[in-house]
């Protein structure tokens, strides 16, 4: 696709300053740039790049005024983030595939599939499974037994949505994640062994969630484990059987939840941080990363740190001590010699 | 599968209290509760519900004295926890499936399948390798070169079992899961690279081991990485090449093992717990999650805690005094402050 | 493949001592030994088992002066560890396989596939992708749309290369692994709900790379995220988008790297380490596991150490006192107990 200054402006509603009529076929960089790019100045860190760079258009604040000289085609619009939001949509746009269904894809006779879905080759579809209008599935999925998955759901290479679970309209899954393995429960036995508890519940997935790469989600032992709408996990995250995640809460790459532990709405959760099973997590707090959270946080909003997790300024206080522990340790055994020598 | 109270009363050894006709098709708990479930009460902290719930079948304990009128149907048991995974087990049970061997997977013909084994599409089984009886080999597994598989093993989707490794009987490996990857050996050269070190060795897992969802656990470079009978390893855990994890552990998920570690038997590893490399770690040890395993550990049945970990009640109360750091360096210069005024 | 001692002396020129006609198929370690393999005696600490060893020869060093009779055949060598990485790779060589293409892969007729080239069953590869000569496509394999891979590329069973991404020259990435799924990237709305930031750039992976099994690696939101020559990545390792690994830097297992961090080359980065997002890592850096690195590192050379990191040495130093805060606080009060008795 190859646009030029003039037809990029009409999109974004800017105004152009220089040659409408040079093209452009992808966004870079303002520090890579390149002919044929569209870069931007959205912080005046990076304004020495405004001089340099060799993209062909850069887009601009209304507000910007250049100290020197610049190379470019100039796009000016009021803000300029949402103006990259929008050409980053614009230019990530794929040509609308026609759905098909390959002949090296082995899909129960008695699964169904929805209009306009598409299931690439080595992909399995078991008996019973529904997939909703629009769905995509690429190359070496597994849609086991009886699961559901809603409209315009995006399944990537390789992952595993196992028997009966559940998955909203407009989920993105990423390649190799795994929806609905056992929980991890065993029944100590009194020659030390364990024995295994069956699971007989589910994973449920709401609308509009984004799953990243390589996570796992566990089913419930029994009932379901419930990532509700707009959930966003990164990769590599864990949650155990029986975890509710609530609506709109982010959690970083690495992270792990341990069973039946629920978080509320609107929580930010840092990288590698973990929490122990069976606490309440309330709406809107935040956990920096690397933090273990080993109780129930019950009022919301609060920032935690630290393992196991304290009020974030309390770690950060106690913290900034620690590092001085040395010093003070030698502090106090100089008072400790004056007053013996006293 | 539909079954009535009494005939689940005769299958728990219970007695019914109410209609013994009701019938019940899944387990539900106690606060989803639902027609035609059988719920339990177990914690009394759950009581309420147990006046409310609507589930068709209530299991209690022989001593349960309700305090107000209740609708489901009772079924009265000596241990409810034991009764409720009698249950789970029951109704987890599926329909025993005819073993088949799909026509869409990929099967060397030296491969030696044994007698009622699965293997279902997509599923690629090299040469030389050897599959138990009854064992069920799920969409997309990969099984290399020469792998030895037990009887009764179970390989969810995804699984890739590498080259020369061997799996024991009644294993459950779950979805996506890696067993035989390259150990992560690498010699320094002079000029700053590094040269792969060649792995000739393999991993061997023995019997009644449980393996949760993209878990990782690297080929020795000589001999094996050995997972010793009845181990479970939760989601996402990753094991060095020439580890040795003993019979009867417990490894929860995001933890990690570096290289030759050789941990006891019965020992319980929180999550996200990291061990070093070519440490023994003693039988029983039980390690807080998060904790980071620096050096061996001689003792056994020892609780650890911290990173890296020290006894487990000397990092608590450590702990303790580290959140107050802030007021104790007050105090300290308030000392320091009165020594000098005098 | 038997060899006698007196080949292996040759092919390591080194010198035998006793039965030159000995033969030995694989190498053992010198606590399993074993008639027929090869062991050796790096580390004068396991100088014992050198009187007890099955194995049928044993390499050590020119100047091992044995205390007692061995049994094996000894090949004497300057530089024994040297020996057994030349040893491991003669034995660890497979026979070279002819290259195939599956019957049972799926390839699009416009990718470009070089010579010798092997593709194994149940991969997947698409329009547009390009194979260098030599490489090595395991079963189950998804090579994306337009994909670069480099010649003697191996892709062990499940690796993922999602569209648009390059490899290059003999790197090496084991099983599920996911290079290319979008970056975690997501605008916040003013009703509390996220919206996508579509990802529009990809993954450069330079040559001699290895990476671990189930591994992530995200792509650039735009430009690239790129991981340059002779990096070793482990199991479980999050590589965020516009991440960039400098030449020769190895990282652990389970570490992660968040968005637009720049790491510098020859670091060494330990298991479970996390870093925040855009950050600037000098090179030469060396993080302790388990290390949340906060901010940049810019003088070079540096070891770092605990969460949030900071010098090595004066981590160890405050968690010496860290350990004993209970007695230092103790000792505080008793202080100020004193004090106040004057």
């Amino acid at each position: 696709m190859q646009l030029s200054a003039r037809e990029l402006a009409a999109f974004l509603q800017g105004t152009v300053e220089g040659d409408p009529n040079v093209k452009v076929s992808r966004p870079s960089k303002i520090e890579e740039g390149g002919e044929g790019t569209i870069s931007f100045l959205g912080n005046m860190k990076y304004e020495a790049y405004a001089y340099t760079t060799t993209a062909s258009v850069l887009l601009v604040s209304n507000d910007f005024q250049p100290a020197k000289p610049v190379n470019p085609t100039l796009i000016r619009v009021p803000d300029v983030y949402a103006a990259v939001a929008q050409l980053l949509e614009q230019f990530g746009q794929q040509a609308p595939t026609t759905a098909t269904i390959s002949e090296a894809a082995s899909i129960h006779p008695d699964a169904n599939i929805g209009e306009g879905v598409s299931v690439a080759a080595m992909a399995v579809i078991e008996e019973g499974a529904q997939i909703g209008n629009g769905s995509i599935i690429m190359g070496q999925v597994y849609v086991g037994k009886d699961v559901k998955l809603g409209e315009n759901v995006k399944l990537h290479p390789g992952v595993r949505i196992l028997a009966g679970c559940e998955v909203g309209d407009n989920c993105i899954i990423h390649a190799n994640t795994v929806i609905g393995s056992d929980g991890f429960g065993f029944a100590p036995q009194e020659d030390g062994s364990y024995k295994k508890v069956t699971h007989v519940g589910n994973v449920v997935i709401e609308q509009n969630v984004e799953i990243g790469a390589c996570t796992t989600i566990d089913r419930a032992t029994m009932g379901s484990t419930i990532i509700r709408e707009g959930v966003k996990l990164d990769n590599l995250v864990q949650i155990g059987h029986n975890v509710e995640v609530g609506a709109h809460t982010v959690i970083a790459a690495q992270a792990g939840v341990a069973g039946s532990t629920k978080i509320g709405k609107h929580c930010r959760i840092g990288g590698q941080v973990g929490f122990v099973g069976h606490v309440q997590i309330a709406d809107g707090t935040q956990i920096q990363a690397q933090s273990g959270v080993a109780g129930s946080v019950d009022e919301p909003n609060q920032a935690l740190f630290g393992s196991p997790a304290i009020g974030y300024r309390d770690y950060i206080r106690s913290y900034a001590v620690f590092k001085q522990l040395p010093e003070l340790y030698k502090k106090l055994r100089r008072l400790e010699k004056k007053l013996e020598d006293q």
